[in-house]
This record gives C-alpha cells, structure tokens and sequence, in this order.
C-alpha cells in the first residue's frame, strides 16, 4: 500500500532543489560581505590554496583505492559476476562510485566557502559579534545544507533507479570508505599541524597562537579547514547516508501490509531537511549576543520544529505509524539529552572542566588522569541514553510485525540524524570562525577584535562537543540496524546455499565470543594507529621549525619582511597524512574480512557488535576527554588557578596537547570505522557464506 | 562413575598440607638470616607498624561490609529463607564468611613474611645478587603458596561438606568481594604514597627515590605491601577460587557419564600446586645471574612439570579426557603467551619501550600519547589469545557431550591459574626487593648495594607485567564459565517459575543489548573513580609534605637528628584509601542489581558479557600502558635519550606518575570487578527471574 512512493521521490528532489537554492543564496550573501584588509586577503589565499593542495593530493589517493574497490565490486558484488546478474553487479559499482563522487564534492564544497568565509569573517569582528557570527554560520549552513542535499539526492536517486535498498549498501559504502579515509587524513594533518605549531610557539618561544612568524601556522590554518570542515563534512554525509541506506534496507524487506514504510523515511528526512532549513533561516543573535546560546537554540528550534511536521505528516498520510514516529522522536530527544549530558562534561562554565583546570596546580600527570577519568565516566550516560532508546524504540514498533522492532531502532537513528543539516551548519561554523581568529591576529586587526574572535571561537569548541555526542550516538544506533541488514543479508546467502538461516548471535557460541573479543579490539588499534601517525608526523614538523628558526635571520625576532616558509610545513603534514592515512583504515577492513574467513557469519555478528561497543566506548572517551582538557586549558587562560604563563597553565597546554588526537583525530574516525566494517561485512556476506574455516 | 572423589579430596588436605609445612620452612629459613643494620631495623619496624595499622583499619571496614553481606546472604540465598531450605542458606553464609576470612588471612601473612624479607634482602644484597634474590623469592614463595594452599583447602572442604557446588559460589563472593575492597583499598594506598613521593622528592626537590628526609617515603614503602603483597594475593586467591568454583558448577551440572569431572578438577588444581611447589624449591640463580630469567625460567619450568604431571593423571586414572587435558594445556599456553606478548609491549631491551623514551624527548605529551597508542595496541594479542583459547577449548570438549563445550572452557581457565602458586611467588618478590631497595638507601648501604638492589628491583617489574597478563586472561576465561554458571543458576529458577529456559543471549535482542552497552560502561566508571580517588588523595597528600618542608626546620637540608613526621603522611594514606575503596566498588554490584532489575536475565547475560569484554580491554590497556611508561622512565634513568635530569626525564617521569594508578590501582582490580559483577548476578539470578522491568 505504499502507493505514494513517486510522491515522495518527488517531494525528495524538490526539497533538495530548495536546499540547494538556499545555499546557493546564503553562498552569495558571505560573498558580496566586503573585505578590505591585504594582509587578511593574502593569508587567506595562502590557507586555500594548502587547502586545495592537500585535497587534490588526497583525493588522487582516495581516487586510486576507490577504483580499486569499485573493480572489486564489478567482479563480486552483490553476487560474483560469473554466477549472478551482471546489470546488478554494474549498477552496485556506479551506486559505490556514485557515493565516493558526492562525498568529495561535499568535502570540496566545504573547503570552498569555509576559506571564502573565515577572512569575511576575521573582518567582520572589527564591527562586532553579530556580523561576524553571522558570516560564520552562514558559512557553516552552506556546508550542511549541501551534506543533506547530497545525501538525500543520492539515496532517492538509487533507490528511484534501481528499485533495490540493498544496491544502497554499494553507495553508503562509496560513502564511509571516503570518509574513513578523509576524516583520518584530514585529522591527522590538523592535529600535526594544531600540536606543532603549539609546541614551538606557545610553549618553547612564548609567542600567540597565531603569530605569523611561526611556520606551522598556516598549516594549523589549513587544518582547521581539511579536517574539521571537509573531514567532518564527509564524516556526517556518511552517517545520514548510513542511517537512511539500513532504515530502507529493512523497509523493504518488511512485508509492508498496512504500512507505508518506505515513504515514511523518505519523509522523514525532507522534513528534517526542511526543518533545517527553518532553523537555519531564524538563526540569531543580539548584538552583544552570546554565540553558544544562539548556535544551541537554533538547534532546538530545528527539534521542536521537526517533531511538529513530522507529527503533521504522521496524522496525515496513510500507512503512516504513530510508533514509528515515536521510534524517531526518542532517537532525536537522545541525541538531544546526550548532547547536554557532553556540554556537561566539556563546557568551562560547567564543574568538571573547573575541576581538571584545578587538578593541573599539582602538574601535569594530574590534568592528564583526572581528564581521563572523566572522559571514562563521560561515556555511561551516552551509552545509557543510546542503550535505552533502542529498547524503547524496539519495544514501541515490535507489535507491529515481524522485523519491525529492528526498524524501529533504525527509524530512531533516522530521528537522530533529522536535524543533521543544523548539526553540520553549527560544526562548520566552528572552525571558520577559527580560522578567522587567526586572520585577526595575522591581520594585526587589534586587541579587540581578537577578543570578539576569540568568543566566537571558543562558541564553536563547545557546540562541537554536542555535534560530536549526536554523530556517535547516530552511528551506534545505525550499526545496530546495519547489524540487523547484515543479518538479512547473510540469510540470504544461507538460503541460497541451503542451509539454515541465522536467526541470532548468541554471545554463549564461542564462534560468536571470537568475534566479540576481536572486534572490540579494533576500534583500539584503529586510533592508536591515528595517534601514533599525528605523533610521528609531528615530530616530523617540530624537528622542521626548529630548523626554520635556527636558519632563517630574523625571523625569530620579527624583523620586518622575514617570512617562514610556509609552503615547508604545508607539505610535510599533507605527505605524512598521506602515508598515514591508509594503514588504519585497511587494518579494520581486512581485521573484517580475516574474522568473516575464520569465523563465519557468527563471527562477524559478534565482531560488528566487538566493534560497535567499544568503538562507542573509546569514541565517547576521547572527544570528550579532549574536548575537556581543550576547555581546561581555556579556562586557565581566562586568568584561573594561576592565568596564562602559570605551572597550571603548562600542565593544561599538555593535556590539551594529548586531547588534540584524541577529540580531532582518533574519536570522531571510529564512528566512520564502525561503518565502514558493518558495511564491509552485509556486502561480503556470501563470501563469509561460501568460504569459511569454522563458520 | 567419579567414585575416586574421595581419593582426591583426600590427595587436597595433603597437597594443602605439604605446601603449608614448605611454606613454614621458607618461612623460618628466612627469619634465620642475619639482620645488624640497627637503622634498616628501626625503618623496617615503621613499615611494618604502618601496613599493620593499615590492614587492620581496613578489615575493620571490610567487617562491616562482610557482615552486612552475609545477613543478606542468610536471608536470600541460595533461595529466601521464608521458602527454601534454611540450611542452605545458612551453608551459603558460612561459605560466604570462609572465603572472606581466608582472603583476610592469605593478606594478612603476605604481609607478615614480606616485612620480615625486605630489610634482610637488604642487608644481603651487600653480598651480591645471589643471597638478596633468594630472600626476596623466598619471601614471596610463602605467600604464593599459602594463598594456593588456602585456596584449594576451602573449595575442597566447603564441595566435600556441602556437597553442592553452588554453595561454592558464596565461598567464591566472599573472597571477590574482599579482594575488590582490598585491590581498589591498597591499590589507593599504594600509588598516593608512591606519586607524593615522587612528585615532591624526585621532581621538586632532585632528592632520591628513597630519601629518608622525605616525609612520604615510609607510606611509600607501606603502600608496596599492602597494594602490592595483601592486595595482589587477595586478587589472585580471588580467582583462583572463581576459576575453581565455575569449574565445579558446571561439573556438578554435567550428566557426568562415563567422564570424572569433579575428580579431575581437583587433581589438576593438586598437580598444578605440586608443580609450583618443586619449581620453587629449585628456582636458582647464578652469582652473577639474571634475576629476570631466573623468575622466567622456573614460571617454564612449572609450566612444563605440570603439563607433563597432568598428562601422566591423564593416562592413569580412569574417567579423565584427554579432550579436557588439551583445554587445560591450551589454557595455560595461551596464559604463557599472553605473557610473552606482554613482556614485548613492557620491557625496556625491546623497541615499545625505546620508542616511547624517544618520544619523550618531544615533551610530556608525547610520552602519553605514544604510551596510550601502543597501551591500546597491546590489548589486541592478549584479546585474540583469550578469544582462540576459548574456541578451541569449546571445538575440543564440545564432542563429549551437552555442556562440555563450556566445562572444557572453564578448564582451559583452570589450566591458566593452575601454576598461580608460582606467579604468586614471582609477584609478591617485586614488592619486596622494591622495600629491599628503599630499605638500602635509608640504611646507608652503599652506592654499590642500592645498585645490586635495583636490578633485583627492575626485575620484579618486568615479571610483574607478565604475571598480570596472566591473572587478567584467566579472569577472562573464568568470566565465560561464570556466564554459564549465571545461565544454568537463572534457568533453575526459570523452570521453578514454570516459565521457558534461556537458551542463550542473543545480541539482536535490545534488552541483552541494553544490558550490554551499560556493561560495557561499568569498567570505564569504575577505573574512573579509582584513579580520581588516587587523585584526590596524592592532592591532599602533597600539600602534607609542603607543609613538613616549610615548617620543620632543617628538615630539607638534611641536618642531622632532624626527622620528618612520617606518621602523619601514613595516615592521609590510610584514611583516603578506607574513604574512596567502597563508593567504586559499589557503584559495579548496584549496576548490576539495577540492571538486573530493569531488564531481568536477558540484560544480565549482555551487561556481563560487555562488562568483561570492556573490561579486558581496559584492563590490559591500563596495565600495560602503565608498565611500559614506568620501564620508559627507568630506560631514560639508565642514561638513554639525555639520561637522568635531562627534558625527555622529565617527561617520562610523567609518563610514569600517569601510569601508575593505571597499572597498580585501576588495571588490576577491573579483574575482580568483573569476577565480583558475575558472581552477584549468579547469585541474585532467581531475584532477577522474579522481578523485573521489562525481564
């Protein structure tokens, strides 16, 4: 009975239509903002350009291993191409190409407006908080509604074209593996610039942030730009593309009956989008406006707004569930609840960052183990709160049929991920406005400005926490239902093959526990191998900086006219993120593949649930470990337990020094693990099936 | 056909007996040695005045908690005492009373011995290697085998009176939950003591480690007895018993058939506590010798005595698989290989180590963030060991019929703890020569005895590594047999309530997902609130010792007759450590009740299962990061990398104030954490059946 189907396909592309004429206005509106200042526009240019030297750089590596991975498609997926239906195996490989494509145009898109934005920004401080914050956020917007955009364009496009969710599986993976890749390379290069710079600026010679004589310091700039805008851009394309692919997959193997469950996620997601765009469109702030509030209350408009329509809808449609709609609505309140509960853990204004700032008095080993505490116990109400809204959401949808109760669990990262568009508009905005503090500084654009930058800034660290806790909770509640369509998936495999279909992995078969244990080792050995690479990496630029200041004259003094060598520093974090950005990714692809081959399908069960607990666990721990040591550090530098310059303050620069990894490079990839294995594992299911030594 | 069950309960008492009278002659041999030192006499008496009052303000705590229990216990279990059997119930409370007071007792001498060998090690390392090396072995022998003695005497007498396993399990609780408060106790004591120390001695000052002027250097060596001696042999009593206890549970449960489960239980834990007593009484070391290898090479030794002693009971008794030979022979490989791999993430001649030293050259943060990274890496063998072990254990004994898959799990843990008498040993050695060192120091031994003292000191901390590996991987193993205990107790009440048996946990269902994503969480908070307490302590600790320094006159400079009042430190020690030891533990036992409650056994089986796989995962991280960063900071000590005062020093020695509570208080009581956890739930398992939310 889901007849309004080609409605929806509709209504899906004339959204995506508004969105993108959105963005295309506000594109135009942070353009036509004046700028005036040589400094500023020369900087600027000299921060697109190791921007768009480091994304052509890693998209001509991405480009490689996606043509590999669309050939291995073409032979093998969703059956091997000399057994099965040849027209599947092609429209599997151009839907996986399909993914990669829109998730770097969505990293480029990014990089574009971001560094369009941070200069207009930087000089729009000069006039006060409002203009600048207003650049800064539109700038971010047009990030997130492209993300959104994309993703829903996308996911109707296949869907539309083949008729079949599982070919989704091929585009949500062209998706996640670009991601996996860009948020690694992209974390990586950040953080060895961000920490390097640090290191010799702040610490050894005593200089600002973003004093132009240190020659990290445009790397530090361009880092800000591929990791957290582009990095993050693919990260969350990834997530909604994940969340809609499992939701649509189980859809369409329900029997459908009564219900119209296909249309009801299409649904769903225009009116996320549209509350989005709501949200986007009101966003405000007074002239002597605090950011946070104004970034946080767009976000709960955008909420309040979609549960609204979305109700609206469900009272509307036939075929439309009530439970369903609750399913998504706990999975939004959640993300919602463990944003708070990580503002809680990360804001300065909070107890528990004052508390490590105070730790720091007696030395650096007590930030360090008093954050790690913290960020340990961080982790239980986000995994309470991910726990409890999955048993909500599948007692709430199991009376209405068999496999319901799992759609309900993907419906709620669905409702989780709705309001995506605001979340990536706030992310973004966090590193333009960054970047802008630098320019300031760099634009000599004086004191006060730099103030006004620095409260936009520091708006940006907090609201990242609360997008962080929304995007790992969306990925542990996906990768339950990816778990469900892999399920699925392998019983196909088992049918066809004759045997007995899997109705479940209990933890007690030790085929099953093998998995389990591996699995939750991976996420493990997956950031430290990303922290080991930003550690050698920036070893690397450390060792080149000193040099820089030992051999170039003046240039520690500040002698008028002597410049670093930029371009040296820029390169060396792009070819070390280059190096290091492959091993992480492929050690979990093929830790997958050696588990399915030893174990079976059991094993992999318990290797995706391995994964998942203590990807979210580690994930959990390190953003907000980071984010908190972050803000520690911040708050010692408002003049607290001893102000800049103080022992106190030592100690939180390395703790903040040891969270930079964690919370920008190693923390927010797991998600992108967690899905690329969980996809990696439903496409090679029937291999698993055919081959295994004790599945 | 196990009619040869009173032969071995018999073959028990003796066993028992004989490693009693050789722990008595270890014991007198050495009291025998020669002390003259008046001065290592006089500090030696403070250290053990200082344990002493410790050990007793902590039972007296324990008590309480110990009889709160056992009321419970008398009212509730086995089943309420208002409808089941009253002397059941009274059997469980005093098999609940037995295992806490044996624990306190196996404490209790550890103490004892290991205050009587340090000052004398001491004094012996004056005349080299070889004499000051027995002392210490010897010393820690005794403990090693009156905690095995202990062990097997009550699991035999409480079987042999009772004659129903499950009773063993509240002889099992009673020991966890001892060695829970005692590990999370001493290990708070332990590592306030030692960080205070350090921080104010050797970062502030430049003084020593063991400088008798420092006020904290008394509780220091306090805390290496009662964290280290008491607390690692209450742990290692701990799971010994558990290990025996799920064992027997499941033997009990066995149809039994032509196999003699119970029988061979019990004589591989005879032969595994024969073979520790002969691989102590001929552990040697040359004049010159190594003490490393000589501790690993009688660990080999009684490796090998065993397998080939057991093979031997194998063939000769009738009703004894070999199938169970192999779990158990697979279990105790699997224990050596852990410990291997162990001993290559932690020693300071293998590159982890160097790499870490070198990282530090780059500042503090470095040194955590490699130590963190190949903490993290460190987990994945040691996971993967414990995972194949399991496997093939299950594949062996799964063909001799229902139920023996698990039985030969619970085996394969068995065959892990089976040469516990001598890791004991090799464990309780470290804290004395680490006395012994102190004790030469403070007794103006000599430049040249403090060096013979160190390497004996260094040596305990690598052995220490791989004696962790093993208790952490057996607690691994025993946590699955005791899921299966919890299954086959939860089924029993189940069928009671004449409702359907769980035939397993499956992780597609929410609640056992629910119970394992909260699961997972409870190590992670748990480690948590130990370090913050160490934390907090070593903060109030410190200011302790500022305070001495600035108001005794003289003090810092060394003027003679002049002491600091190191009672004062002692008892900040204390009172701390009885303060923070409950709230943690206590928070595992309500979570687990709490989840019990809500989501009935299903959750339980996942909050189990996550509990253990985190908590592996946390455990070997922290233990192993810990050890590594101490060995970095003693690699760099030994004039690597810019040597003693230099940058990268400094660095390490942060590293290693980090590592600490890590490896000494939080790593190594996550075992008991979870053995406690599981323990509660089999026991609570027909509440749990009775009442609950969504169960």
């Amino acid at each position: 009975m889901d007849n309004q189907l080609p409605l929806f396909y509709g209504l899906s592309f004339l959204t995506v239509a508004i969105a993108f004429a959105f963005a295309a206005y506000l594109y135009l509106w942070v353009k036509k903002q004046k700028t005036v200042n040589k400094k500023i526009e020369e900087v600027s240019q000299l921060i697109k350009e190791g921007a768009n030297t480091f994304m052509r750089r890693e998209y001509a590596v991405l480009a490689r291993f996606a043509i590999i991975a669309a050939i291995v498609i073409l032979l093998l997926l969703p059956s091997p191409i000399w057994n099965g239906n040849v027209l599947d195996n092609i429209a599997m490989t151009l839907a996986y190409l399909a993914g990669t494509v829109l998730s770097a145009i969505a990293g480029k898109i990014g990089i574009l407006v971001a560094t369009l934005s941070n200069g207009r920004s930087a000089e729009a401080a000069k006039k006060g908080i409002k203009p600048a914050f207003l650049i800064g956020f539109r700038g971010g917007a047009v990030m997130g509604l492209l993300v959104v955009g994309c993703s829903l364009f996308g996911v109707a496009a296949v869907l539309m074209l083949t008729g079949n969710a599982s070919i989704l599986l091929g585009f949500s993976f062209g998706a996640s593996s670009l991601a996996l890749f860009a948020k690694a390379g992209g974390g990586i290069f950040t953080k060895t610039a961000d920490i390097s710079a640090d290191l010799t600026g702040k610490v050894e010679l005593g200089i600002p942030e973003d004093d132009p004589r240190n020659p990290a310091v445009i790397a530090d700039n361009v880092g800000d730009n591929v990791g957290d805008v582009a990095g993050m851009g693919a990260d969350l394309f990834d997530s909604n593309v994940a969340a809609m692919a499992s939701a649509l997959v189980i859809a369409q193997s329900l029997s459908g009956g009564e219900y119209a469950n296909i249309s009801m996620v299409f649904c769903y997601a225009i009116l996320g989008l549209l509350a989005s765009i709501i949200g986007i469109a009101t966003a405000r702030i007074g002239k002597h406006g605090n950011p946070t509030k104004a970034l946080n209350s767009s976000t709960y408009v955008t909420t309040g707004i979609f549960l609204v329509l979305t109700a609206a809808a469900t009272a509307l449609f036939p075929g439309f569930s009530w439970r369903i709609w609750g399913a998504a609505a706990v999975g939004l309140l959640v993300g919602v609840i463990i944003g708070i509960t990580t503002d809680y853990f990360t804001d300065d204004s909070k107890p528990i960052v004052k508390k490590v700032a105070h730790a720091s008095q007696s030395g650096p080993a007590f930030t360090v183990l008093s954050g790690v505490s913290y960020g340990f116990i961080s982790a239980l109400p986000a995994m309470a709160g991910i726990a409890v809204s999955a048993l909500i959401a599948y007692q709430l949808c199991a009376p209405m049929g068999e496999g319901y109760a799992i759609f309900g669990i993907s419906m709620a990262a669905v409702g989780m991920l709705s309001i995506v568009g605001m979340i990536i508009s706030n992310d973004a905005y966090g590193p333009i406005v960054d970047n802008a503090r630098g320019l300031a500084e760099m634009g000599g654009l004086g004191e006060e400005t730099i103030r006004t930058a620095d409260e936009l800034d520091s708006a940006g660290n907090t609201v990242k926490a609360v997008t962080k806790g929304f995007s790992i909770g969306a990925a542990g509640l996906t990768v339950i239902s990816l778990l469900g369509a892999f399920m699925s998936e392998a019983n196909d495999a088992l049918v066809l093959a004759g045997r007995e279909p899997i109705t479940g992995f209990d933890i007690m078969s030790p085929t099953v526990f093998f998995g389990i244990l591996i699995g939750a080792a991976i996420p493990a050995v997956f950031s430290a191998m990303l922290i080991l690479g930003v550690d050698k990496n920036a070893q690397r630029m450390v060792a080149e900086i000193h040099r820089q200041f030992k051999t170039i004259a003046g240039l520690k003094e500040g002698r008028k006219g002597v410049k670093p060598d930029y371009g040296k520093c820029i390169d060396i974090a792009t070819s070390g993120a280059l190096k290091e950005l492959i091993p992480a990714g492929l050690m979990s692809i093929a830790a997958t593949v050696a588990v399915g081959l030893i174990g079976g399908p059991l094993a992999i069960g318990g290797f995706l649930l391995g994964n998942i607990v203590s990807g979210l666990l580690i994930a959990l721990f390190m953003s907000n470990a980071g984010g908190l040591w972050d803000n520690a550090k911040k708050y010692v530098e408002s003049g607290e337990e001893g102000g800049k310059g103080s022992d106190a303050h030592k100690a939180a620069v390395i703790g903040d020094t040891v969270g930079d990894p964690f919370k920008d490079t190693a923390g927010p990839s797991i998600n992108t693990q967690i899905t690329v294995v969980s996809l990696v594992a439903s496409l090679l299911s029937s291999l698993f099936v055919a081959f295994s030594l004790f599945g």
